[in-house]
């Protein structure tokens, strides 16, 4: 009946505000478009939960996200508020872990109209993607370190056969979307550090050996540290980038720097059976209930998720309503309509969802 | 009697021709400051050895290393020459080790007359020093990585008290020599990913106990993936910036992208009685023998071991020395007297070089 239940997880900080901006552009966007419904299924979580009743993210909460058609994720976590070990409040790493979300789509894209980081012109041609595998690697050592006494401590990195097999797989079908709508696309760097690490040497074969499935694909390699060079001095040259939890991780926000920063990064935690849809930055409590939050990397997450939806259930409304949400933005951008804070301007939450809401309309 | 015993070890591909370069450089030297002498002991090492004989790097050459003021450094290892398992020929990692070279000395300075990444003017203001601890963190694993069959592998890092210790104290020491010469410094940046490892939360808590001994220097902490960021966003901010190793080793390539890429980014690999002084750059095969290889990156390290020498050994004709050298550098790019191929100019290792050696005469 093309109704879908959205969990909405709207958590710490600036995540509560750009959240309640992203529902009033889906509702516009609804009354534009047609032909799917959107109900939502409110959930808690969060740092400040953990400090007000001891758990993060209660069974409820999770128990929702199985049932979900998709998540909308706001931002979680609280400097000041830990776990007894140090380690930080971030249920997104639970979420990722236990809905299997292995690809971590990050888009890279520079905008028309928002200032960019490099001085190169070409800068301005940025079209990249970032997938960061996220249910191993470095990560997977989370909650399992061994912490020898106030001596030394040991972490653990694990790459498994199968969890590197879907993720360049994921890969290879995204640059073959990507191919299809811009002939200039179709290429996969694989990013790792196989100079030095067995591990890495070891998922480094596997690319190899799955890049041989997709021959109308380019298969490239970087190593990280190069590959941090790179996005310096040559960014537009890439397109699809796997990479290990880690290294992803640091890759998407020198990624997003290049664009405008964390307020303009979008992404998708995506797996086979659900999908999580979060801005790349965090709660920011610096600027929490000042207005001054910039909701587009919400938004794009939001157009990220409605396009996930539509190729889902191949439900070209969806599609659709993605295509008109990504282009408001844009179009808000492109026209110099707005000035978020961090570029200069003063333009926040409010400002910016009702330019893409007026461009949803118009 | 200030003559010292330097380890030179051209090693592979374009190593072997900004050593060449640099040998020029440091005769014209020792002509013009006079009060001390080098005097070299070539040996051998790198991939190509390992292809020609099966081993990369001879006992004869560690035990000069061993025994050597210090260590010249040019470049080891090429891309399709590698050990069984997969990884690289690296001999500058088992010398890191072997001679407890703990302190990874990456300077990021930005030239005047270079070309810089970023499009903000205060890029100009760049001068911030990465510490890549070298003996631990994930590099532990290096040759310890436990592959089972096809299925998965794993790598361990570890981080002790005593190699945390060591190397944020030499990165305080450091910040108050840069704040005794420029006010505007004294600020050390812890940069980890505490709010996930164990073992960095571990670090982190020994960053805080050692920084209270140094009153006098600011303790900054910065999470890896923000740090990728600000280094986009703010890289002016920063002073002396200490990681784990493998983060060392992307942070200073983001690092070298910023002031002109790898042939401008110098580097030293300290311990407490040894040190290795290496261009930030590779053996570069694609360009090796066409005299087309950048030598600033390799002049500036030699600058830098005459610094440490001079240090060392209390002897300011070596710190001198180290001064004419690095003012010839900064010279010849201040005056546009030359313009490397990366620039888009037409000037190789033979210019620079001849700029560089005119520039210390006069
Ligand atoms: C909050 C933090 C633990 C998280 C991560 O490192 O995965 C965040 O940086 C991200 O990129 O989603
Ligand atoms: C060659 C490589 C193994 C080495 C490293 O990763 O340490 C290099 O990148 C460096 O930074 O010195």
């Amino acid at each position: 009946d093309n109704k879908f239940n959205i969990v909405v997880l709207p958590g710490d900080g600036i995540g509560v505000e750009v959240m309640q901006a992203c529902l009033a552009a889906l509702e516009a966007l609804q009354q534009r478009v047609g032909g799917f419904r959107l109900a939502y299924d409110h959930r808690p979580g969060g740092a400040q939960l953990y400090a007000d009743t001891g758990v993060a993210f209660p069974e409820p909460s999770m128990t929702a996200c199985e049932q979900a058609d998709a998540i909308l994720f706001g931002a979680m976590g609280l400097p000041h508020i830990r776990y007894p070990d140090g380690t930080e409040i971030a249920p997104q790493l639970d979420i990722r872990t236990h809905l299997e979300l292995y690809a971590g789509v990050r888009p890279i894209r520079a905008l028309a109209g928002v200032p960019l980081a490099l001085a190169d012109p070409r800068a301005r041609e940025i079209d990249l993607v970032i997938i960061r595998e996220q249910t191993e690697g470095w990560f997977y050592s989370r909650g399992k370190a061994d912490v020898r006494g106030d001596v030394e401590a040991f972490d653990t990195c694990r790459i498994t056969r199968k969890g590197s097999e879907r993720v360049f797989d994921f890969s290879f079908r995204l640059a073959q979307r990507r191919k299809a709508r811009n002939p200039a696309k179709g290429k996969v760097t694989c990013v790792d550090k196989a100079n030095v690490f067995a591990s890495m040497a070891f998922s480094n074969r596997i690319f190899r050996e799955r890049a041989e499935r997709f021959p109308d694909i380019a298969a490239d390699h970087c190593y990280i540290d190069a590959m941090a060079l790179n996005l310096l001095r040559k960014p537009w040259e890439y397109d699809v980038v796997p990479t290990e939890n880690q290294f992803g991780d640091i890759l998407s926000d020198l990624g997003a720097g290049l664009i405008g920063g964390m307020g303009m990064a979008p992404s998708g935690d995506l797996g086979d059976k659900h999908a999580l849809f979060q801005p790349s930055h965090g709660s920011a409590p610096d600027i929490a209930g000042q207005g001054k939050a910039n909701p587009t990397a919400m938004l794009l997450s939001a157009a990220m998720m409605l396009e996930w939806l539509g190729e889902r259930h191949d439900l070209r409304a969806c599609t659709d309503a993605a295509d008109v949400l990504q282009g408001a933005v844009d179009g808000v951008f492109a026209r110099s309509s707005v000035r978020p804070w961090e570029f200069g301007g003063t333009d926040g939450t409010k400002e910016i969802t009702a330019a893409v809401i007026d461009a949803i309309r118009h």
